[in-house]
């Protein structure tokens, strides 16, 4: 039985001034516990159910110190999800990453006042998937370790580097090193037809504003995924951020595949 | 001020069962509700601030017989959202669409079990962007008149058709008319450098499980998005299903424009 302290500490890691403050943040379920487990991370306490502590048979949980055996009732006073799991984990904050020389060899992404814990994860998970090491984000932007971003990663968080820092300056940093600033736009060029690098800066926009125009000044090759919609009644005027990504990285990723 | 009869009529059609029997679903915020207003669909109630409703000055409130002037604090025990919106409609159902015959001029997708209202929303609102006018779910998927759903689409439910219906049937049916029917898989082959038809149906699967082992049995071309990842220490398994949906709309209708 977890101590009403305990559970107050636990669940005072949803906020980002207490995950700072206790250089800790929360990562919730089997998947992401083991990956966690097997990385370079270190996981402070642990709280899991008999049946998934009995599982881990290897050496795992060795030198784990505070391990609770817990059941899913108690589990679900701290879950941010919807179907609370049998494991929950606090985990120590890596050390923040400081912004590296601009890679010639990667195609990095920067994301601007990004406000959506889904869309953060489900753009780190895509980067993961991609190769993409670097993801820089605006000070301004949702915190990468809010527990729903920690989720949509779906562990994708363990391989990519994310940094808060100013874009207008980082985008300055690779234009210094003769790198490309990409960013998409309403009326960009078609990214189907543009020439697309290798290597370079790609910038993506608020949810609902966009790139701000200051930022924008920045770029040096506007980007659109061509809308088919010609036909139909409504106009749709966007896609959604994290899709939007997808699109733009399959299509960064297929040519230097060719190339 | 809503009566409380009122109140639990609005909360009830949060629930797949109730909005049956009701033949109505809730949209809610600024955007959806005056798309739908210029749509065919009809809104047999409205809830909306002072302020909303002194902003329509054109007709399109004209006809409209339920018209209730509110507050935020009222829309609020209604919302589903974060951050409730000055306006929410009560929107008759559209009629159920039946299955149309395989059209073979363009491309349709189904969607086998999907599970998460955000992923389903973001789906219609990709393949409204590139022109889709059919989805296809499986019974046991989400329903598509859930608020979140709704509210994910961004108004995009109002330009594609959403169908559900057993999937082997509907596969069969394609296949019948000489289409093809595309599924993706794990190790599929490379959607980059197959040959990608302007029409025909691409399947993809649950979040979790992928295309069951039925389905895949009619799943006439198989294919997969590269991962990049392959210097990562730890091995990303899987990309989220909208983005992996979008990469796959944007690679089949970036082919259809170019030949």
């Amino acid at each position: 039985m977890l101590s009403k302290t305990k559970l107050k500490y636990l669940n005072s890691l949803k906020i980002k001034k207490n995950r700072i403050s206790a250089s800790c943040f929360l990562a919730e379920g089997d998947k992401i516990v083991r990956d966690i487990l097997h990385s370079g991370w270190t996981i402070t306490e642990l709280f899991a159910s008999k049946e998934w502590l009995e599982k881990q048979t290897g050496k795992e949980l060795a030198g784990l110190e505070k391990i609770h055996e817990t059941d899913q009732g108690e589990i679900k006073k701290i879950s941010s999800l919807k179907t609370p799991q049998n494991v929950l984990a606090v985990v120590k904050m890596p050390e923040a990453e400081s912004v590296p020389e601009p890679p010639h060899d990667q195609l990095c992404l920067a994301l601007e006042r990004i406000q959506d814990p889904g869309n953060l994860g489900t753009i780190i998970r895509t980067a993961a998937w991609f190769g993409i090491e670097y993801i820089f984000c605006s000070p301004d932007s949702v915190d990468v370790f809010n527990p729903k971003v920690i989720q949509s990663t779906m562990s994708a968080i363990l391989n990519v580097k994310i940094i808060y820092t100013g874009l207008s300056e980082l985008a300055e940093l690779f234009i210094q090193n003769s790198l490309h600033v990409y960013g998409t736009f309403p009326r960009g060029n078609n990214i189907y037809k543009e020439d697309l690098a290798s290597a370079g800066l790609v910038l993506m926009g608020n949810e609902s504003a966009g790139i701000s125009s200051g930022l924008a000044k920045k770029v040096t090759h506007r980007l659109s995924i061509p809308a088919y919609s010609e036909k139909q009644e409504l106009q749709i005027d966007s896609l959604n951020l994290a899709s939007a990504t997808a699109i733009i990285c399959s299509e960064f990723k297929r040519r230097s595949a060719d190339s």
